[in-house]
């Protein structure tokens, strides 16, 4: 298709993963080139079991499947299974062994491979840690300029790992410093935007009702997760935050922007992992991230039926 | 009178410092104690003879003033006359030679004095850089049990003058360090709350109504940094931060609180002075301040109403 | 006398403490115009006490002798109790009550009093934290340009307490901060010198023939400290640290020096509290501190010598 | 060869990297079984067209050479040409156009397949910036229990490039932190020791007499590297820092070493970079490093001469 988006997910499912790769594979203006997964939620091995699973439930076969790295740049590992579950991945059973082949390559080398070869530009969408970003930058500077976009979740204007740290951010602030200082057009969803797109009981239930295999396991999940967010964090619903970017990528007017300077914090004592977010426009330095700031609820969550629907 | 709250006025005149001040002199449930000054909008120099030059409009003459640091504790100074003009308080004609007499003791001795030897506890108000009550806390710990309150502009979970700290933190986020893990009770008024301030046209016009020397001066105050705002922040008015202070202790239910841990970054590349605010409670520490997050700001409009009202 | 050097002692004995007070005061060609004492080896209770006792042991009546700060500016407290014994003088027996009294004046508004009163310039010789000699700087920046010369024990090219910081600028290294910055000139006898300084058992013994009360006390805190630091460090001898800072005011021909940039570390993980020594010339600033790196040990043990034989 | 050691030499020729792999080269005990290269003296560029010119010149066919990262895991570039001049190996005249081809495969994947598919572990021999290891660390955690030792010149007790860090471990501190806190048995040839080893005019004047094409080239380089170190740090002679390494690996007799633990500063405002070597064992941390303190010259020497006789 000549308008399609090619893009990457770059991942580490997690339940929001699940569903943004979910969301992507049913539409066609966007081409998958290839999932790769992180440490993040849970271990890389584990994310990268649940990306089979994913691939297997919606029979994802032609897209490759790479895994990538499963520390940080730097500081030693953290994972989440507080929110995810020890699975990373916790509420509907999934087959024992999953069908889906992992690539033999490293995520770092698929993504530089896909965005040297291809002939057109890529677009990334990682929706964990930065780390097989900022790798795949730091081995071959010759991908800079050949990146479309990239479209991540992370960040916020304020935290949720710690006061001032999203969860993303904060596992590998040193690799998000890399990918926010690349020069690469950014788009980012933060906290600011995805804690607007909470799955609450009467949303949950409107999926319920699509009942085919897909909207199920999303079901399923979103139970989950809306369990977890309500006991950890209190809130009603749960958080489908790495959706966010496939939905702008499928209609970016459900999302408004602010194009701002965002630095990210790897020295603080309370903030490792903050993105400093200049809304206020006091640092004069040049914006470097068009910032979702605002979400059309109605168009978000449409968006998600109409993809489940299609299953 | 038995029911009045002790009060001492540590600030840097300084717009907003100016109106909470004439606030507090005109309430019969506040006696303040002292004023004390210290550098920040403007130099300790400016920022006394702005105090001075509030005191002969209102006429207060029993209530001893102060002096105090001119410089952050360990840190470079820096001021913010982009904010408040060259004198501190540009705006208003005031004559040349004050005639409040100051006092010949420093402000943070004044302040360990005054909490020494008060028969009733004493609730501090500062509304600039919290260096003078660092200094007094550093010089004499037995002042600490003896503080009923510390009412106090700053912070907030963004920033002013960086994307991540305001300017009364961040001029001397090691004297904020010292005075938020100092365990004496804490009350703040954040940007979160005085951004909710923000007296617009329709306002200073109201307040114009009033026509009284007082009132005339805050509103030309008002029109001089209501145009600052406009001009540096892109605001529809001018943030009363300062008043936020005094307007609680008048009347505690204008504001809304959740009783959370900040913590002060001291060591951040781009997030120094940042207050650290857990308001998802993920750091699981004791909280050490009581955090407005709302105002009813009918109320707060009639109260300095009623305020200029009375000179 | 016309030639004589007006000194402060500022300090936290401490062994090495002790002993610079001692040979101070044997000196015709110092004045002290005051002690004054500082938490650091132990309580700022502790290390008064122990000040009074030196001063009663030498019968010191007519110094001054003024408590200061229990703590740190920025940072918690630390002690070396470790290293000094819970007395923080551990060793000799001394008397149960001291009788040298105390001013009704803290440290460093005696420091501030003395040099704006004082005919002469005055020599500041902090021995312990420079937390006092930072507090009177931030209260009164009139006496920067007053004072003659800073003469201090502290720092090094290496680290004691941490690998890479001392433990005089490790517990307070934001005061460091303000001191190495303010401009006035700095004379440093880090840990690269004052550990060439170690009283082995045959200096010991040579100082236990002069048998005087004041001798034979010194000899007991030299057997003392020798054994912690045989024990803690694996050291030889007892370095007498802080009487390098009085040796050099009597005699700077001891030493050789440098003039070199010195910048303090106050963000660091690893490195808090160091005193970055540019001796290269590697960072192009300009030089702010004496640093002394060699001395000439006969003299420097004849000068004690002579010191406890003149009691 | 039963009892050779297979080094891989991961290097930034530089003048003393370049006598390292000459020294390496003509030493049957050392099998060289792969150069990498990396940015650090110059671009890597640079860096690559030095290791063919010096493979060129001793006629090293057989060994393949892969160039890596040019850049920083985290922070920006920074580069030495003040020391090593505008090509990095100024001084000997070299062919235009070297022969010795370069591998299609990044230095770090080059670094992962050797140690993988290697009969015997592999010794690797960084003496420049740390990046290419830590890449491959980070790449491909299955090296870490397949590495037999790592060598490497960087850090010490105090700095070359600002006064607390040496260039190597500054121009990638983060890199420097992955492989000290990797868990292999690191041995480090930091400033305390290659500092000991300067080639002074004496020296080079033995070297000279030799004349052999390669030793000839040993003394242009040693010529010219004198020459800049005399000029920016006022030293008599060349320290040849990296050969010290190579030297090792020979014969280890000829260096002294304590077991020590050593940080990484990564965080500090005047320390980044810092090696923080606990000498005194003050930090009660487990020793990672075996760290040479002390170097028999008349050995050393002795055996680069016997290394430029045999060409």
């Amino acid at each position: 298709m000549t308008n399609q988006t090619n893009v990457i997910l770059d991942c580490d499912p997690g339940h929001d993963d699940a569903i943004a790769i979910i969301m992507a594979a049913s539409n066609a203006n966007l081409n998958i080139e290839a999932i790769t997964t992180v440490a993040g939620n849970v271990s890389v091995d584990k994310t990268t079991l649940n990306a089979q699973r994913i691939c297997d439930l919606i029979d994802l076969k032609h897209v490759p499947l790479a895994k990538g790295a499963n520390r940080p740049l730097v500081k030693r590992s953290e994972i989440a299974e507080e929110i995810h579950g020890d699975s990373g991945l916790d509420g509907p059973q999934f087959p024992d062994h999953p069908t889906k082949t992992i690539e033999k390559i490293h995520a770092a080398d698929l993504i530089i491979d896909k965005i040297l070869t291809s002939d057109k530009p890529i677009t990334l969408v990682p929706t964990g840690p930065l780390t097989n970003i900022a790798l795949a930058m730091l081995k071959e500077p010759a991908i800079l300029p050949k990146i479309k976009e990239i479209v991540l979740m992370g960040g916020g204007t304020y935290g949720n790992w710690t006061p001032a740290a999203e969860f993303n951010i904060y596992v590998d602030a040193e690799a998000a410093k890399v990918v926010f200082e690349s020069g690469v057009p950014l788009t980012m969803f933060g906290l600011d935007i995805t804690h607007q797109a909470q799955a609450t009981t009467s949303i949950i239930d409107d999926l319920a009702a699509i009942k085919n295999p897909v909207a199920d396991t999303v079901v399923e999940l979103l139970d989950f997760f809306k369990h977890t967010y309500q006991e950890y964090f209190g809130f009603d619903g749960a958080p489908i935050h790495d959706a966010c970017t496939v939905a702008y990528l499928i209609n970016p007017s459900i999302f408004d922007f602010k194009h701002v300077h965002v630095d990210i914090e790897t020295k603080g004592e309370y903030s490792y992992g903050m993105t400093c977010v200049d809304l206020l426009g006091v640092t004069g330095k040049e914006p470097n991230v068009h910032f979702a700031h605002n979400i059309d609820q109605e168009k978000f969550w449409n968006l998600l039926k109409e993809s489940l629907d299609s299953y």
